[in-house]
């Protein structure tokens, strides 16, 4: 049958038995859980290509899953589907110093991409939360966003090629490793940020920039919304091109780090907080340029207590206070997580509504994320879920979010969980469009199905 | 008739005529001409979509044309194809001081916007040559590159939303200006590069980074290309973020604008000069960075002889002996153009190998160009047009420069002169996908037809 079909041809890395299949079909929030019976770890490129030719030939559905970090449920099975799994595939190809273009298999986890870039002098261009598991082939397919956006952009411009295989399991080459090609379509585009749902993604060729000289942290309390955007627009001002990240979180987070996981404030107890990163060639001008900005934040009322740090510890355990209000969240009961992009003068009046919408009937009301970007990431959490909690959260956050023309879902994707509110940030042509680009790529419809789009009419 | 359909849906904006009409015909280099007979200018994406319903009703070809500033007959009708010109399209639409984000139509100047933008602080994320009569619509289409894309990056991702009408007059509503959106498939990425033959871009919402504090220039002489490669890694290494271009050129390019332009060299006469420019916030910290870098390069004998500016009108006259090249080239002959990315190292051995294959028969051989993006500009000039010297010139170039893994066309696209040679840089299968993507929208053919692509079998 189909397993001995496998496990012909990848002896040792077929994967069945309901135990060792069940992480594969958990997702990592263990909000979403599918019932797959077999996962495939391929190593070459070739062995996709066998896998996905085999599937299509017998209408068989396939999952791709990179680290399985994703929060959309879009990792993960809906029902039987096979598990196709870049763990194996996690061989750096190349890597150009002149240049600063990397080329890796897909299933390379980023943390280990980014500390072997960096005994080489090179950062990857993004960062995020899950980077200890996370796939740079998954981080692809989502086009993840996460803490460096603000400095490196996104993976629309840094990544500079991809293999692919497409669902009829034929390879498509576009691994070239040019920062400029303007010969025909540019098709990689098509697989970044499709979720798994037009192709496989099997190696990346990515531009990475130099790793900075000198980093600086400061972790400041702000006494409202208002002064954190005021400090965003003073900050950008005059830390210019050495501003790397820009994040806030509200109190509530504040206080679910501190209680779930133990983490302790740095500055006095504030409405709000921000956490700004300097990256830069000259540790003494940006220390420079960083002192300025905050004697005259201090001195204007803007900020009303901080600090700053400059050595790699401090610099993680202040970070650590921002990346893990998604793990203390957990901690806290249920989660309704929501990930928007807004224009960034409203970008808190949504909590506030929320907060206010809700009452008691929601644990915790939160908002935190990456402010620079315009992308709010709004939590709600309960003892556990209810189906009354979510109605009188959705539809209203998606009508909320449409109503000044912002986007559901910023960087998570949509995945299986969003999927049918993609009308709300897209018209309807240009959903009839996306139908028609996956019915022509995947005309079974076997990749990664039931994800991302809603189903043709 | 037709153009009577044409007269009553926009009065006053329908040239016909062969005067009138010649200007459209013909591309900038006087290289290639159509002998269409009607021009239509649009003011609005209504009329565009009118236009275009009509044209495709009636299986009319439309060639959309910008500012006509094109290299590789992209822009101008191959046979009688009916010209539809963004020159009405001239509104700007919005323009958000908080994030930076302009909304205009396809038709602005590229360089009005940029003056536009520079009041407000802000500055457009590419320049470039043609700015005083390019349109941003065709900049879009054609995914240009130019002076500051080693800076901020390409138009993929500065580019955040696109209104753009398909071939059958139908308009697409792309034109969010979020910098994250993770709800479906990036149909605007379709459009970007793809030289009008998916779509007519009618409007453009793009990300503009502020306007820099202090801008300083070094124009530098150097003794061989080595010293001009290990410059350029010495000062990204020193002058790291504040790099935002760095461009070089031959000393025949030099003699060209001299002779020609009757421009002056402003240091000692030298093989290579290169053109370093830095953008900060700081212009003592700049200035300093500078500083160090030039008594190094100097100091190790990397650079012999170099001048700096600080001022606009300086700057502006060192920038011109670089980008005024192009236009020496057309007083010096009939002129071969190649618009190639090849790796780093080997960019200008291109050069000196084709000057030794052509010797005598060629009037000038000369490269510069981008160094910082590896994107090589090799130019050929003759008395007067030879196939002989063509047929010297490619497939010679094409294959050494597939030899080595690069691409034919690093930022001007395939258009009309290039489409044949499109193998040279991408795979069978690459090809026939992006076929397939032509034939999905615009199945008859109507769009910018005889470019960017061979005809499929």
């Amino acid at each position: 049958g189909d397993v001995a079909f496998f496990q012909r041809l990848m002896p040792g890395r077929v994967v069945t038995g309901e135990e060792e299949v069940k992480p594969f079909n958990v997702d990592w929030l263990k909000s979403v859980r599918g019932c797959s019976q077999l996962v495939l770890k391929p190593q070459t490129t070739a062995e996709v290509s066998e896998v996905l030719r085999y599937c299509h030939e017998r209408n068989l559905a396939v999952n791709p899953q990179g680290g399985n970090t994703g929060l959309v449920g879009g990792s993960v099975p809906v029902f039987d589907e096979i598990i196709l799994s870049t763990a194996l595939m996690d061989r750096i190809i190349s890597f150009d110093k002149v240049s600063g273009i990397l080329v890796c298999q897909a299933g390379c986890v980023l943390e280990r991409l980014n500390e072997y870039l960096e005994e080489q002098g090179f950062i990857m261009p993004l960062d995020l939360g899950a980077k200890g598991s996370c796939h740079i082939g998954g981080n692809v397919a989502t086009n993840a966003g996460g803490l460096r956006l603000l400095r490196y952009g996104s993976l629309r411009g840094t990544v500079l090629g991809l293999e692919v295989v497409l669902a009829d399991g034929s390879a498509l080459d576009c691994l070239g490793s040019l920062r400029k090609d303007n010969t025909g379509y540019d098709l990689k585009q098509l697989f970044i940020g499709s979720e798994g749902t037009l192709g496989v993604i099997t190696a990346v060729s990515i531009l990475c920039p130099q790793k900075p000289k000198a980093v600086n942290l400061a972790f400041l309390g702000c006494q409202s919304f208002a002064k954190v955007l005021e400090t965003f627009t003073t900050c950008r001002a005059m830390l210019g091109e050495i501003l790397s990240a820009y994040e806030f979180m509200d109190e509530k987070c504040m206080q679910l780090v501190e209680s779930h996981l133990k983490l302790s404030n740095p500055v006095t107890d504030s409405p709000f907080y921000v956490l700004i990163e300097t990256s830069g060639s000259n540790s003494t001008h940006d220390e420079e340029k960083l002192n300025n900005f905050l004697e005259q934040a201090m001195a204007s009322g803007l900020v009303t207590d901080g600090t700053v740090a400059t050595d790699d510890k401090k610099i993680k355990v202040l970070w650590s206070l921002r990346e893990r209000i998604t793990e203390a969240l957990t901690h806290d009961g249920y989660v309704y997580k929501y990930d928007l992009s807004l224009p960034v003068g409203k970008l808190y009046d949504l909590v506030t509504d929320m907060r206010a919408r809700l009452g008691h009937s929601a644990k915790n009301v939160v908002g935190y994320g990456h402010l620079g970007d315009g992308n709010l990431h709004l939590n709600i959490t309960a003892e556990s879920y209810s189906h009354s909690l979510l109605d009188a959260i959705e539809p209203f956050v998606y009508e909320w979010t449409a109503s000044c023309s912002g986007s559901i879902s910023a960087e998570h994707g949509l995945g299986f969980k969003k999927k049918q509110f993609i009308q709300y940030s897209k018209p309807h042509e240009a959903v009839v469009l996306m139908q028609r680009l996956k019915a022509m790529l995947d005309p079974r419809g076997i990749l990664n199905p039931y994800k991302t789009l809603p189903w043709a009419p």
